[in-house]
C-alpha cells in the first residue's frame, strides 16, 4: 500500500459520500469534511471517522489533498475562500475549467469520476473510469496514486477531452434514461407494467459491452422499415413532443447508418 | 414436463434461430424449418435435427404449431400459403396485426419476445418476457403452454398492449443504443474509447432495475443546469442535428418533470 494521504473533503453531498467511503477502505485518512452550515458534514465525517466544519474559514491547512465536489456553480467561489500554499486541490466536475480553482493553491487539478452516483445505490469504485487532469507535476503524481488506489481505470484527460466526456456522458446515461422513462410512461397509458422491459434494457446495455453500438443497431428506423415508423407516429398522435422525438432520432438512426 | 409439440419454423432468421433452439431444449420437436430457397433453412434444420424445405407449398401439415417468424411484410403472404385447418399459427411481430393470419387456420395468435436477437449474442430465454394473443381458447391454451416451457415470463396482451409494447421498446432499446452510438462518435472526436463509458452505461441500465426510471433521472436537464447546457449546445455548434436531438431531449426532461 503506497503511503496515505490526509485529505479534506469539501462537500458533503452524494459524490462526496461515495469517494469518501472508497478513500477510507483505500486506507486513506479524511480529516475533515465541510459543508455549509455542518449539518450535512457532520453526518458524513461521523461515518468516516472525521473532523467537520460549517465554516469554511475553518477548513484544516494541513492535508495534502483537498477534494471539492460541490455544486458547479460554487466550485469557483468555495475554492476562493481556502488559501492554501501548494497542497492539492481539486474538483470533481465533468464540465467546470480546472483553472477556476487557481487561487486556491498553486497545484491544482480535477478527479473526474465517470458514473453516475445515487444515495441509494453503492456504487464499486473499482470499476470507476477516473479522468485527471492537472496543472503540474505535483498535482499529477498525487491524484494518479490516489485515484489508482480506489479505481483499477484511471486516465489523464484534457479540458477538450473532460468536456467531450461529459457531453458523451449526457447521452449515454440521461438521455438513456430518459428514453426509459418515455417507455414506462408509453406503457403506463396501457396498463402495463415497465417490468416487462427490465430485461430488454439490460440486455440493451449488455450488448455494447463487447460490440460497438453502431453494430448493435435494431428496430424500424435501422432496417428502413418506413410502415412501422409511420404506424408509431400514429400512435403518438395525441403527444406532438414525444413524435418529435421519435422522428428526430428515427432519422438521426436513419443519416448515421448512411455516413457509415 | 408437459406434452411435447411437433412444431414448424416458418423462417430461419435470427429470431427462428434463438426460437428454434430454446424450443427444443425444453423438449418439443422442431420437424421442419422453412426458408424462402431453402439454404438458411438447411442450416439451421440441421442444428435442430429437423427436415428443411425452401417451398412453401412442401410446408407439412400434421404439426400443431406453425411460427412464423419472418419479416413483417411478408407475414401475410407467407402465411396465406399455409392452407391448414385448426392447427395453430402465430407470427411472432411486435406490431403487425394477429388477423393477417387469419386465412391461414382457424386458430391464430401471436408470441411476441420482448428482447433485442443478434446472431453473435446467446440469450438466455428464461427471462424473455413473451407477450401472446390469440383468437380462441385452443389456440391460447397451446401457446400459453408453449412458451411457459421457455419462458419464466409470459404475458397475455391486447393488440392495443402488444403495439404500445413494441412502441416502448423502440425507445427503451433502440433509441438507447442510438444515444450509446452518439457518445460513441463524440468521444472518438476527441480521440477517446468508447470504454470508458461502458460502466456508466451499465449503471444506468441497472438503476432502473429497482426503482423507476423517473426517480433515477439526473443530469444537467434534470437539475436545470442551464449553463452547463448552454456549453454543450456550444460544443455542438457544427453539428446542428446532434445539437437539435440535445435541445429536444433537455427540454423533453425539463418538461417530464414538471408534470411529476
Amino acid at each position: 500500500m503506497a503511503k496515505k494521504e490526509n485529505i479534506v473533503l469539501v462537500g458533503a453531498g452524494n459524490l462526496a459520500t461515495h469517494l469518501g467511503i472508497a478513500l477510507k477502505r483505500s486506507g486513506h485518512q479524511i480529516i475533515q469534511v465541510y459543508s455549509p452550515g455542518g449539518k450535512t458534514a457532520r453526518l458524513l465525517a461521523k461515518t468516516l471517522g472525521a473532523e467537520s466544519t460549517g465554516e469554511i474559514k475553518k477548513i484544516r491547512k494541513d492535508a495534502t489533498l483537498y477534494i471539492i465536489a460541490v455544486k458547479d456553480d460554487a466550485i469557483e467561489t468555495v475554492s476562493g475562500e481556502l488559501h492554501l500554499k501548494d497542497q492539492v486541490v481539486v474538483h470533481t466536475s465533468g464540465s467546470v475549467k480546472m483553472n477556476v480553482l487557481k487561487k486556491s493553491s498553486k497545484n491544482i487539478g480535477v478527479l473526474y469520476p465517470l458514473q453516475t452516483f445515487s444515495k441509494s445505490q453503492k456504487t464499486d469504485f473499482k470499476n470507476v473510469p477516473l479522468c485527471l487532469e492537472s496543472n503540474s507535476e505535483a498535482a499529477a503524481g498525487l491524484l494518479a496514486k490516489v485515484a489508482g488506489s480506489i479505481s483499477g481505470h484511471i486516465q489523464a484527460v484534457s479540458s477538450e477531452q473532460r468536456r467531450a466526456l461529459h457531453l458523451s456522458a449526457v447521452f449515454a446515461c440521461n438521455f438513456s434514461n430518459h428514453m426509459y422513462r418515455i417507455a414506462e410512461l408509453i406503457l403506463s397509458s396501457e396498463k402495463m407494467s415497465f417490468d416487462l422491459l427490465k430485461p430488454l434494457i439490460m440486455e440493451t446495455a449488455e450488448k455494447v459491452q463487447n460490440a460497438s453500438p453502431s453494430v448493435m443497431q435494431t428496430g424500424p428506423a435501422a432496417r428502413g422499415d418506413l410502415k412501422t415508423i409511420k404506424a408509431h407516429l400514429k400512435l403518438l398522435k395525441h403527444d406532438k413532443k414525444l413524435r418529435s422525438i421519435y422522428q428526430l432520432l428515427s432519422a438521426s438512426i436513419i443519416e448515421t447508418d448512411k455516413k457509415l
